[in-house]
């Protein structure tokens, strides 16, 4: 005999409700949940962007054994929200300006919100063809918007890691298919390497996706990237050692600076190797260059790469998480992925079929928050977001330029500043500890959040601007708080 | 000069706005997407599930070019709902039975809801310690929830299928260590092949997880599933053919009928192979059979397993997407994903690292659903789904039996129900083209969602229980629904 009742009950007692009940009861707690999200939202503007908590601190906040009775939902998530308090960081939010990170716009949380309520498996057209085919669309739109080939085919991922992932992957398979082998098929072992050539200034979620792919995090042959620009000379020269066909990676918008490696020079040496080259291409910010005509140049060549990998939650501002990959040689794609069995056969009228693109089944339907802010705000909105974030950098740049205490640690090419505090006087090493201490007093404040690194020895701040609601006060705040930390560490007394 | 003005613009004429009106008009588009929200969710006890709908009706609805100017973001968000209307599948609703999809609850949903307004990213405790700390709380939960070694480490996924890639990912570093290299710093190509044993009912994403590690699709060895359950003494002799380290795939609910292999003998198998043997086992839905009693035994031995990969958008019913997987080894899993750059180095008091666990760098806060629903209903309220919907197809199973026209292609041991019609006379042939034509026919209808499938070369129909809203009269409704079909096609006329 079933258990009766349609619904999760919150404890046994409750006994049993209809379903149009319980879906009416749903509907009352989504009408808390946005409540308790707009209050959130409105609380960007002012609230500090990130304080530092201890793990103690929140572990003590948030651990419990496993709840063996229930709780009423909109309690449940109320509750959390209060708990997690000190360790929400208000990265969404316009005073946000660590790694590259963009906050989500009115228009794309919408469509998120909706997305999960509708919570659609984006993995097939059997599964929803609604998001299927918006998914296309808005593949479409993205190669539109970046003016990409419009053959190209693609695929929405959870981020530029698995973006990579995919695209490395097409890109093994050519190479496989060059060596007279199906690495999808038959495996890496036993068959010659395949090589990837790319520079010491790569991001580390590609080194990510080739540890994934049995190509090896080490096998990898770096050429010198002075300044974070690939040494052409050095690549050209690294190929000619390579008899066979090769993949290379190249840079679009290094993420300590911004740089840029020379896209169309790299796509010469590809296509002149003797053995065929495969360039697969890091955009997962600085792809977006491609929206303004004064920034274009830098992005120029991205066009001829075979695959293309970058980010729609960072400088697009849609919610976490959304990436995109894009592949010139559809065949490569699918045979990497393909996926053939009795219970997910397609339909005779089907339509396309993200799983054979991709390493996942089951998956969001991410689709729609790109397709509700690409309709709200079109070329034009995203245009001048991107415009208005390199401005900020820009203005910001030139002010650490004037400001006594403060130097570039690399020219501001896009929208990240690269900077420290300087003492006349100090070592580098000496340096670098009080910029450490720069930071943790940043941290500290709490009115901005930067994050830091360490370039060409130098540890250093960054501010990467990627937010669309950032605006004049919070440029003003930036400076206000990096000045009172020198002031504070005694840097300067301005 | 920066372009000024905070906001992206629905379009250039409207100006600028302060970052507080900015902010203020989220509240407003979110307060709308509710309603539109919770209006959907409330239909879905009564609407059709999923009618069939052709790739040139959809394209027809939603393609158009690139937009240039912008669309208010809540009549964007409206737009997308009435074009795409008769592309969605109320999948989530509980007159679904295809596939093994869970629609989400209302708790898990409003959790998701705030996850994408505070739009944390989950990668690094620096980037938000609250997501990194909650998906912890939630992973040790998930070990309570399902009765798992305590010490076992995990990572949170968009499905099984990243968490297959996850797992065997830690396989490979185990193997390859015992081998004498480090496939995720070296790469396969040149090393012994890592052998992988598994069944024929073996699902395909696991199939996709070794051909995008490159580990090979096609160089597992496959031992015979009678029935769908491993056939033991072919493992056996199988291993024994294997000198060295292998890695054994098994799985805890085949997903054409719901059967178990025998984890507690697969997992003598492996302690005894003479070489060490990594046992991964694929718990997709069937590891929820843990939550009961009555149930467990199915699942006995899966806490020896070295990994195990499970699903949370399936029976745990939270939405797209969400997986999960654990390794018992935490040093193989590090293995094979650490990632080690200044730009992401963590701080001295930093907590737990999920990068460090997978695949991803940025990526979305899927723990949050997962904690609000865990919360809401506690380990008593999912025992009661999970037994709600295995008594389901219990019934379901029995009706089959009884009824003239239909039989059972394979016993009910779970939460599915495989079975296809039978008229006296047909040949094999004639059948199957009989029980496509009422596949067709049953989506034509719309009341209920089947999925298809060919098992032991029968083409059967599908019904999995799994939505948490699935009611008796849902059950009577694919009663009648299934009649009806029968009586159209002519195949009996009760």
């Amino acid at each position: 005999m079933p258990v009766q009742g349609p619904s999760i009950t919150c404890s046994p007692q409750q006994g049993t409700t209809s379903t149009d009940e319980a879906f009416a009861a749903s509907a009352a707690i989504l009408g808390r949940t946005a409540e308790l999200a707009a209050k959130y939202v409105a609380s960007l503007a002012q609230r500090p962007v990130g304080k530092p908590v201890s793990v103690v601190q929140l572990a003590a906040a948030l651990e419990e054994p496993l709840p063996e009775q229930g709780t009423p939902p909109a309690a449940a998530v109320e509750e959390w929200l209060s708990r997690a308090e000190p360790g929400i960081v208000a990265s969404a939010g316009p005073r946000y300006f660590g790694f590259v990170i963009g906050g989500t716009t009115a228009a794309a949380l919408a469509g998120d919100w909706l997305a999960s309520a509708i919570d659609q498996n984006a993995c097939l057209w059997a599964t929803s063809p609604a998001a299927v085919q918006t998914e296309l669309v808005v593949m479409r739109w993205l190669k539109e918007l970046f003016q990409l080939p419009a053959d190209w085919v693609g695929a929405l991922t959870s981020g530029t890691s698995n973006a990579h992932l995919i695209g490395l992957a097409a890109a093994r398979q050519w190479v496989g298919a060059q060596l007279g082998f199906d690495p999808a098929r038959d495996g890496l072992s036993g068959f010659e390497p395949v090589p990837v050539v790319c520079s010491t200034a790569t991001h580390v979620s590609t080194t990510k996706a080739l540890a994934t792919l049995g190509l090896g995090r080490s096998t990898v042959r770096q050429v010198p990237a002075p300044g974070g620009v690939i040494d052409l000379g050095a690549l050209a020269a690294t190929l000619q050692t390579i008899g066979g066909p090769a993949i290379v990676i190249a840079n679009a918008g290094e993420v300590n600076t911004g740089a840029f490696d020379p896209l169309d020079k790299i796509a010469d040496l590809c296509q002149f190797h003797p053995g065929g080259a495969w360039l697969h291409v890091d955009g997962a910010f600085g792809l977006c260059a491609r929206l303004c005509d004064r920034l274009a140049p830098l992005v120029q060549g991205v066009e001829r790469a075979d695959s293309l990998a970058s980010d729609g939650h960072k400088w697009l501002n849609l919610p976490y998480d959304c990436g995109f990959v894009f592949v010139r040689n559809p065949e490569a794609l699918r045979s990497a992925f393909s996926a053939d069995a009795a219970y997910i056969a397609p339909e005779p009228d089907a339509g396309w079929d993200p799983t054979s693109h991709m390493p996942e089944l089951s998956r969001r339907f991410r689709g729609l928050a790109a397709w509700c802010a690409i309709k709200a705000y079109g070329r034009i909105g995203y245009r001048a977001l991107v415009e208005r974030c390199v401005g900020w950098a820009d203005e910001f740049g030139r002010w650490v330029q004037t400001t006594r205490s403060l130097e570039l640690v690399a020219p501001v090419s896009l929208n990240i500043v690269c900077f420290r505090y300087i003492r006349a006087g100090l070592s580098t090493v000496e340096l670098n500890a009080l910029n450490r201490a720069a930071d943790a007093a940043l941290r500290e404040d709490g009115r901005v959040f930067l994050s830091s690194t360490v370039w060409q020895e130098k540890v250093a701040l960054r501010a990467a601007f990627n937010n669309w609601a950032t605006g004049p006060e919070d440029l003003a705040l930036l400076k206000a708080a990096v000045q009172s930390v020198a002031r504070n560490l005694e840097i300067c007394n301005d």
